[in-house]
């Protein structure tokens, strides 16, 4: 598998310097950009060089070296930007909003007053959170 | 610094088992259990047996480890729930909205047509990407 180079990948082009992009960091393993419609200033997008598509098959060694990189960033994001917080995400499929095929953790930071919301918790029937304690401990086993 | 025992800390009682969860994983360093007020079923948190309070905090060792778990546990919850996709976050400090000051990991399963929105993108003026980028990478350096 060659860096950055899978066919009509955006961010593959973008860490081949064939689309440009806000560059805040690259080494050996990972690159990261701003992300061009960010939620809010400085909101930035961590991706492996490598063409992984998300956390379903990311190999653990390249997770690894893409979430110390996530980690170093989320602090160099909150000075440079004087944030009161930072949330780390990362999106994998289609159902869950991934827009690029790419994997790709966003950092963003948060403000005082910036009138985000996170989703809203709802409540388990009785017995049903065990039960699906019971079948994702099942397919960890497998 | 012990493990799960860092005083009135909500996921060290539930890691030492004084207080009751649903589990989902277990091992060494790393604990997992479902989130009692879901924003979708199966919805879970995975943390770190020793007390870190968040990304900030947390030494690049145990966030492996944590990610690494993140990873496995993404699979098995999808399968179990037959979601359609996965969202992993991890909130960053009060301003980002962390409720409990002990580093975690979400996985929040997705499936179709369930009506979660993630934040808009806004629009950089001219020049101000260039400007944000070059701050962090100093920030990075120092």
């Amino acid at each position: 598998m060659s860096m950055g180079a899978e066919f009509d990948c955006l961010f593959c082009k973008i860490i081949q310097g064939k689309v440009p992009s806000a560059k805040v960091y690259e080494d050996e393993d990972v690159f990261a950009f701003l992300d061009i419609n960010p939620v809010n200033p400085g909101h930035t997008l961590v991706v492996s060089k490598k063409h992984f598509i998300n956390i379903f098959d990311v190999p653990e060694e390249e997770l690894k070296k893409l979430i110390v990189v996530v980690k170093r960033l989320s602090r160099s994001i909150k000075e440079a930007l004087g944030a009161d917080g930072i949330n780390i995400e990362m999106n994998n499929e289609k159902g869950a909003g991934q827009l690029i095929n790419h994997i790709h953790f966003h950092i963003i930071p948060r403000f005082e007053g910036d009138g985000l919301r996170h989703w809203p918790g709802k409540e388990y029937q009785e017995g049903e959170k065990e039960e699906i304690a019971q079948k994702i401990r099942e397919k960890l086993e497998e």
